[in-house]
């Protein structure tokens, strides 16, 4: 039973880098400051590091003068402790629509970064001023994984997906109101949406778009399993 | 009581012309032929034409066999009868966003011009292929009323919305599947739009959004009854 | 790239005027005050006045004490700096179902005021009191452009629509409990509405409704690019 | 056990019309003609009457067969046997807003007259068409008892509401399209109604608006149990 | 215009006596102290009475040191001033099925007071112990009209409905979890309810209920218009 | 890999029945008779019976010839082949509400007889003739696990949760109309029952029920496997 | 009348124990101290122990100031007073997939071992690290009844589900976000699940889990009534 | 204007290989037979193949007639013209979850290697015989790309990515009754998962996710356009 810990309350998954090729990462939301630190410690003995999502403001300061070499960001809610084993090729980059969504955006470029990916941010393109998407589009088609991020009605994504080659992955924020209903009309926008290419992760899921682009990029960087076949 | 003629099951609204503009049209859905002739007779008695709107391809095909005069929209499912008393200056362009959408495209673009609209047609220029709506930008911007009509995730408004400096009407389609809940997904997120100045209408209402382009032009065409002021 | 200005967190788009006619308004939910000011500063230097809607009154008074010739309104909660470039001839009504709605209705009317209109407020006149409504029929239908706020059932509009020959704007508002949902009841029935020539913005959006009925006005003035056709 | 009788697939209650009031009506939907035969013979045996709501036509013909006395309606999708035991002073006013709601509406009023009601019929009186209702406001005043059935954004119902001092039972319909949401729409919109002095039954239930009428005129005919006090 | 009086924000609807039976009442929530005080003053002096419903305690206490003759009810968020004018003969029984329900319960039972009905008060009767509500089988069936109130599965109202041959006004609460869904669930399983006569008000909505108890009791009082017909 | 057959679209999964006591059953809907007569064969081969549920008539017609010691039930749309191994003491008990629940009942009583279990049946006691219901209450009380079933607001499962000290696995059914939902209203209402001691199943979903019924009969005659503790 | 107590807000069930096996249970939320004190001190008179749930921090010190013999468990929010009656054999296992579903953990097992059932606690064994879980497949399998909590996707009770061959009781937990739908989500992917023999209770609703769990082994204890029939 | 051709209905867009990879799909669904031919035969001519989606059957022999060097197939609903051009190294695996999720499987696979990938299939391996899974382990953790197919309450994909370190892109189907709501469960479930690097397309979207598959492997083969940065 060497693959996990039994702390009764929580059984810390040493298995998870070699099974998904990333240590755990600490969901932060509705665990105590109690039940966090151990498992912390316990991932900063096994892996050297360790990243904590979610997390409000006072539990990420409260942390932060336990483990003083851990940082917290603001904006992204997220702790950060150590640094990428591996840095992968190709370039993440992290798309928003508004200046509201800076808080989703950040949340998946530091994931991204702190997988090892380098990213690039292009902030505030919303579809409603198409001129400003546009004058990035040469950046925009160059980017090798591309995280859409958008409230309101969702629109961007599929914007951005038709003018690429690249996978897109798109994320829905809780920025709205009214009929936009906490993020549910932009989720399912992107889900309905008329670009091929694309899939979609949870509202505000920011962490776990940047955990499938920094997938991807690992694959690219060690390769596939199996050759070329022509049929 | 010379406003209205009661027919029992019916009342047909003579004074609809005078307070809306408009005489009354005929929702065909949920009406028989036995109840729709009736109400046609009034009402080209009345007025020397008549619009049934919602008819399907069989109910359409018996009344024109009964009015010989009228004429029926296969794409549309429009029955028409007479013409437009007043012509209004201006035009309404009518937008959709794919070959699917057409039946929503028509029923707006049949009811503005029977209302006396000039109408300029423009489709498939969905936003997962930017370039092809950009194509037509000069049309886009010069156009005095826009009805924008998209199905899937109902992008199309927002970016046009962003282009012009004129009225725009969304209206949502049923075409789509699964998280597009026939056409409740794309609704929901044209009211959430980011774009300023748009307006939504319900679920393949080409209708409805012809109605008000048409009272939009006829407000332009009459003038309006109040000065302008400097606060 | 001269139509906009990359703040990095926000790219202000300085081409919105010439595109849609009115310069860019800011959106002030879910930004800061080291947000917004910044942008406020760019678009008074280009533009000589902006506006920020949805701010609640520490931001707003906050803002007020930066910018000393701001105006907030604590009803409207809504921040003007400047006064409109033109102003349009004719009419805008508010008119509102009930005293609760009055948060909704005055966004409305002071951003239609701001945008260059003249505004008549006619409040408190919801359908359960026919005849206080009924009351001012020659009113309602000398307005040229009508927005129509209503929470609860959301029947105004539907009364009102009947009534005029002149655009409709439905606004649903949050106000009313349980079987209500926030809005949703409301939305959904003026979309479901059986008076024609009315569209429908987003709950409580009495913004995006002047906005249309600017444009609208707007259009009026200048006149559209399209001669009258007789087919 | 004499109240009552086991059939295995169905137990009949005689002691419905004893607990009730009237006797047990049968819901047509989801039976076999095998199953309603039976059960229409010990009814009709024990009560010389019976009623079947939610009747197919072809199902409604195959009864009307093996039962030559009864009568179905087309309509109202009703199978009637015998007549009223008891008549009660007063009447029902059966308001619908359009003509597609009449299989509504004669739900009611079949099922209103059979339990021993005196019905009165308007309709087509939908709000976009105001001074139409108005023009019976005396009729509507009068009253006794209304049922008020609108598909569409379900309306009607408050606006009537607002003019009477007598119960008003709501009925919304299935009548309507998309963001109607096959009835889901006029249901809520009634239950957050404005007015005073409403109830609301389940979609297209005009005969359950009936029953719940004609229990009110039995009240009002056969008087209270307790008197009047004067805290 | 001797029917209303026009504060601006408010049409203060002098003639809801006349038209409905009662005075307006004021619903509190979403207003003012200094929007609720003018609007009482004025219904004071035209009728000598009024009640505000909805009303949180810090506003409740606020008004009744300013009108110190009011009343304010804690459990039922209510406050009175002034009696009836006219008293009903019958009883009103409110039922409720468990003690968290009591809020909605009170509410009802003030207002028909209030209004002028006897109430007899029967809590805590919900039907996972039908051997408490078959105890009471006799009141029950004694009273002339029924206000079930409950919460969570809002199984009530179909019992009680199966019992007695008077009204059942059925109102579910937002006393629940999880699939309760905030009432939303009780509210739809009363509208599909097997029992008939009943009909269904708005989650919480105790003085809806209330209201169209004391129109029935009023009815039964004041004798119907029209005579007995036997067709 | 002996504990499964590959059929390429289908794994045979010959381990279920020591992992979970019985048998793979073939869920019917959306497999053609070619998919399910080859995984047919080889339960039969395996275990010597297999029951296929949700199979339509013409399906099950068709397999009844193919394998002619196979027995259709119309009412459940299940296909039986072969019989119980093991037979349970204890006696499960199908209640339903309506006669139109019957094969949802059926389905239930058909899959608790074919796993082993003796069964009752007590049809068509629905809650608003709770005479009926309480003329059985011995019974009920006397049995060891209750499956309750009830369509309309399924009322049922709560008070006879109420009554009895046994397991009651309760089934919303998808008979009834409108607020219904398609039998979400009454699995919602079941979830939020204020009876203890009931869980719940999926709409229609008979067999679930009779299934957990079965293990928990299974349990009752094998024992358990921990001795009583007194902390 | 002996069967229950009426303190006029609350109706003290003293029959339920005969009739349900086991003594009232208080539901905490929505009643007040001043509510909860005397039906606690009923309670206590009549059976000796009392458990109240869904208590807040606050009231459960208070009640415990007051009742000094009595027990407040802060993670299940459960104040318990007194001791089983009787100890049933066999072993309900809790077994939750994250260490945010703790508080419904707790509420479940502290209910089963409250009611006299021996409870094993298997806590975070999601199924994202299915290793975890399989390292305890012979715990799993051994289990008498499972409770299996999960929020997110609540995908553990369909994989434990196809392990065992003993009851399994889901409970979904409010834990996630967005799509999530504060539990909606995992609630209907459990009621949806492939695994046979599972039944669901509410969102969070560990106490009605146990309840149901602690019935079985009662059950199981006292034996079955009807003997085993071989058809 | 060289990148589409303009057929009235139809705007066809030559320029989607250059900017998205691949040339257009013609989505059937919606489309007549009529608009479909057109559209072919340009893309054929331009590209030398083609592929249709969500083709029935009727029309898609029709087509096949037409167009003999094409191929339907009946399972998927897809029409196939051509070949790949480019074929990409690695391995997408597609697995389903039951025997009936077949169809969206297919449209997966054909999809993935029609876009010149090799494919490897596994069927009905749901989450309920997880032994059948696990059988498949080292395969699945082989595979580059990994597209998961379930329907009920979706499960598989969680358990999936849990065990790999590959993109997962999971696909929800519409196989499931009541509480499954043709596939939204499953979407919002597999939204919800607890496992890391999942993303979502919409209900039996396999066409999308095998295209952004096949976009990850285009990505691989054509390798990054960014070194990889240590910071």
């Amino acid at each position: 039973m060497e693959n996990f810990e039994d702390l009764g309350f929580s059984k810390v998954d040493y298995g998870r880098e070699k099974r998904q090729g990333f240590p755990e990462v600490i969901y932060g939301e509705g665990k105590t400051i109690e039940q966090i630190e151990p498992i912390m410690e316990k991932l900063i003995e096994k892996h050297g590091k360790v990243m904590v999502t979610r997390l409000d403001k006072e539990k990420g300061e409260s942390l932060v003068s336990t483990f003083p070499l851990a940082h917290y960001d603001y904006t992204a809610r997220i702790l950060l402790y150590g640094k990428p084993e591996n840095y992968y090729g190709g370039e993440v980059m992290v798309v928003c629509a508004g200046t509201s969504d800076l808080f989703v955006a950040e949340e998946a470029a530091i994931t991204a970064e702190w997988m090892g990916c380098k990213v690039k941010r292009l902030y505030d393109v919303g579809v409603a001023g198409i001129d400003r998407l546009l004058a990035f589009r040469e950046e925009i088609t160059n980017a090798d994984v591309l995280i859409v991020i958008a409230g309101m009605e969702g629109a961007l994504p599929s914007v951005i997906g038709g003018l690429v080659q690249r996978p897109v992955i798109a994320v829905p924020t809780s920025v709205g109101y009214g009929a936009h209903l906490q993020g549910i009309t932009p989720l399912l926008a992107m889900l309905s949406s008329c670009s091929s290419g694309m899939s979609v992760v949870n509202i505000d899921n920011g962490f776990g778009a940047a955990y499938q682009a920094a997938l991807i990029l690992k694959l690219v960087s060690e390769g596939v399993n199996h050759e070329i076949v022509i049929s």
